[in-house]
């Protein structure tokens, strides 16, 4: 069977993606799901770990699960779901006008969906939303145009494509007299990459995004295929009263460069300067461990278990950027570091500058005697680059923390869990924190609500 | 099999829920879909409508998934979620104090849910926290936290019931030192109920949730059972960091007072007064469909088949309400009104005062000829009272303006559909906007954008 939608067929033709069979049997899904997970236990061996210990056990089948259910938009058909939801609308009964079934602007605002970056397979986070002008007495049901935004926002995916490929389907299944798509994509942020290659609005403080890179894009056909048309101007009034303004957020993002910021890490940079390459690490993290060419290949065995082509050109460094995320998670130099060879790096000293003191998510009150920042933010950072759970991670933190500056400790990490998201369990905007103490914060009450109240504040003063 | 999980076999014990057996067989599943379909069908033909006109041959069949859907919590373990995910973490190595298995809290904040009302089977939205304090060297995975609050969200629920619920089956589940739940819930308003029962806070103005009623609830057990104790302090402070102040929110409502709408309509109202009672109407809306005792039956079947039993106490009122709601949708007074009888009132009139003219989701320009705002309320509300697809309720909001004030008209119509989430799409936040022109406002771009400017700038003041 000719198996694709529309939308994504002409994507297939423009990007080369490979063609899936939609009919997926049982067999299938479990040899894929298989393929997966032994890929994954390669990575695992690759970063030094030992895949039976009792928190990773389970960890490849949840992985495999995460990316199959992450990626299901290849096994759907957005046109089916469109097609099955079409019904006669009237148009106007007399008069000149638009409204109802022709012409009337319909719109579905703050869509919150989940994808994966083609450029290095981490999860992004997108708000997307998407109008359509009705034409021939013919609309179709509101919840669909989530569905089908849905649908390829569950592949492997680029923002600009993700808009492009939701307008093209819908424009084949409905037929209206114009689409438009408007996203708000955000991307987690490599520490090393050049963070100035392109558009980078923070998230409204509410949602803590800080450390995520954004970009706004948009797209349309039809009456929205010139930006500067009537059409858009109704569109983006009306996202105005949601309080989105596109004038505001929409930074186009040159063509020629590439939002995902491992691909500015591999490109020369804005500036024109040539950016800082994180070459891969030669030497194998663990010394029984699976080698890093071998990592690439697992990632590159997981691209084609997801039923994309790896040697697509838009896949052509992600293994070797999602290689090099994972093995963020061993720093060697901070490693010998903190087991024992520089700890008189961390030691006190009387901070001059009060303000300089810590004031992010690590926090640390020790009342006369402030620690800088920096030390405090390299503890979060060693323990944080692990394969972690947050309840060991804020104890490891304290840990740390007692050793180098004393027993009165308190620790609360804040965090949003992409697993939480990722793994189809949908809880767009759901957070997390724990609580550690130590000394004086486990015994006084009151010393640990002002604590708190601190770092409230603090937060609240946008620190 | 004993086939509760623990925590709604307590619910079971105080509240008579009736016992189900989780192994539903899909002959089960057909059988129960079908018979709420069959009770679907009972109740348009009540209301006079054709249930083989192009809009509503699926009602049925989407009603019964809904609600199926929306209810799949009965026939989920809660405990077997938590069991599944328990896992050994080592608490602190050395000193005094709390963190990682033991002691150390951790709270998962913004969860959103969706629930039904045990009182008149409505959707209510729900805004979630969980908090919890290892105790044993062991922690639970933290997107159990909102899975199981999700069984317990996808029964028939009052908010009250749902945080005891959530909380019991994680303290069976967890073991924990202690564990709690604060929950902000937000019902669908009934236009005639007293509005002053119980607290009303509107939500955050950028969810434009005018109209529901809201109310916040906790619960704890454990070091969580005194609401003074100094772990709700740090769970207090926590939720403080995300902008979500108790102290201010938590308004107890009296124990002997229902939050929901309908309740207050049955009950004396809180001043002392017996409250409006909404008579149900004896005479059957279409002289062929069923009478309102055999619709009223028709929901007692409903929730059979759902699996809950008609003749708990928490339900002796429900099918009564839910029809109630159901016969908004025939105003026999208005309808009589607008098909030619009373059209004289609702002729245009010069406001004495420019700050009455209508500023809310339906609004109309017509310069220099202010009209009043309750007469096109009354105009809205005539066809917002039916059921509707928005692009219809658009358009005939629209051509009823013109027939009465002439044929300069432009609507704007801005929602939120319950059905979109209560139908497992599940997108919390969501919201649509459509619009219909005539005259002059599809002709001349300049007027239709200064309106749509005019109607921001009010959204904007929270007008």
């Amino acid at each position: 069977m000719g198996a694709l939608d529309e939308g994504h067929f002409n994507g297939e033709l423009e990007n080369g993606v490979k063609l899936i069979n939609l009919e997926v049997c049982d067999e299938e899904e479990v040899e894929a799901t298989a393929a997966i997970e032994g890929a994954v236990k390669v990575l695992l061996q690759g970063l030094g770990e030992d895949v039976n210990r009792e928190g990773l056990k389970k960890t490849p089948s949840r992985v495999a699960k995460a990316l199959r259910e992450g990626t299901k938009g290849y096994r759907q058909k957005a046109k089916d779901i469109v097609q099955s939801a079409l019904f006669p609308e009237a148009g106007l009964d007399s008069g000149v006008g638009y409204a109802g079934g022709t012409g009337g602007l319909v719109i579905v605002r703050d869509i919150d969906l989940f994808s994966y970056c083609e450029s290095c397979l981490l999860p992004f986070q997108v708000k997307c939303h998407v109008g359509y002008i009705p034409s021939g007495q013919r609309v179709v049901g509101l919840s669909k145009l989530s569905r089908v935004a849905e649908v390829f926002a569950r592949r492997l995916q680029e923002p600009r494509r993700l808009a492009e490929e939701i307008c093209s389907a819908l424009d084949s299944g409905i037929k209206p007299a114009g689409v438009a798509v408007v996203l708000q994509c955000w991307h987690i942020q490599f520490p090393e990459a050049d963070r100035n290659c392109f558009t980078q609005i923070h998230h409204p403080s509410e949602m803590n995004m800080q450390g995520w890179s954004k970009v706004s894009v948009r797209f349309g056909l039809g009456l929205f295929a010139n930006e500067g048309s009537e059409a858009w101007g109704d569109f983006l009034a009306l996202l105005k009263f949601r309080g989105f303004n596109v004038e505001k957020n929409h930074t186009k993002y040159p063509t020629s460069h590439h939002w995902c910021p491992f691909r500015s890490l591999d490109a020369p940079s804005c500036n024109g300067h040539a950016s800082t390459h994180i070459p891969l690490n030669g030497r194998t993290p663990s010394r029984t461990g699976p080698s890093q060419p071998a990592m690439v290949a697992a990632v590159a065995m997981i691209l084609n278990s997801l039923g994309e082509d790896p040697s697509r050109k838009e896949f052509v460094s992600t293994p070797r950027h999602f290689v090099q995320w994972l093995t963020k998670f061993r720093r060697p130099n901070m490693d010998m570091k903190l087991n024992g060879f520089d700890f008189d790096q961390f030691k006190p000293r009387l901070q001059k500058n009060m303000n300089d003191v810590d004031n992010s998510i690590l926090d640390q009150a020790k009342g006369a005697e402030p620690v800088e920042r920096s030390r405090l933010q390299s503890i979060a950072h060693f323990h944080g680059w692990k394969l972690q759970v947050q309840e060991r991670l804020s104890r490891q933190i304290m840990e740390t923390v007692a050793m180098i500056f004393g027993e009165d400790v308190m620790v609360v990490v804040e965090a949003s869990h992409t697993c939480m998201v990722s793994r189809g369990i949908e809880k767009v905007g759901t957070s997390t924190a724990t609580i550690a103490t130590m000394g004086r914060f486990s015994t006084d009450p009151t010393a640990k609500a002002m604590f708190l109240q601190t770092v409230s504040d603090c937060t609240a003063s946008g620190g």
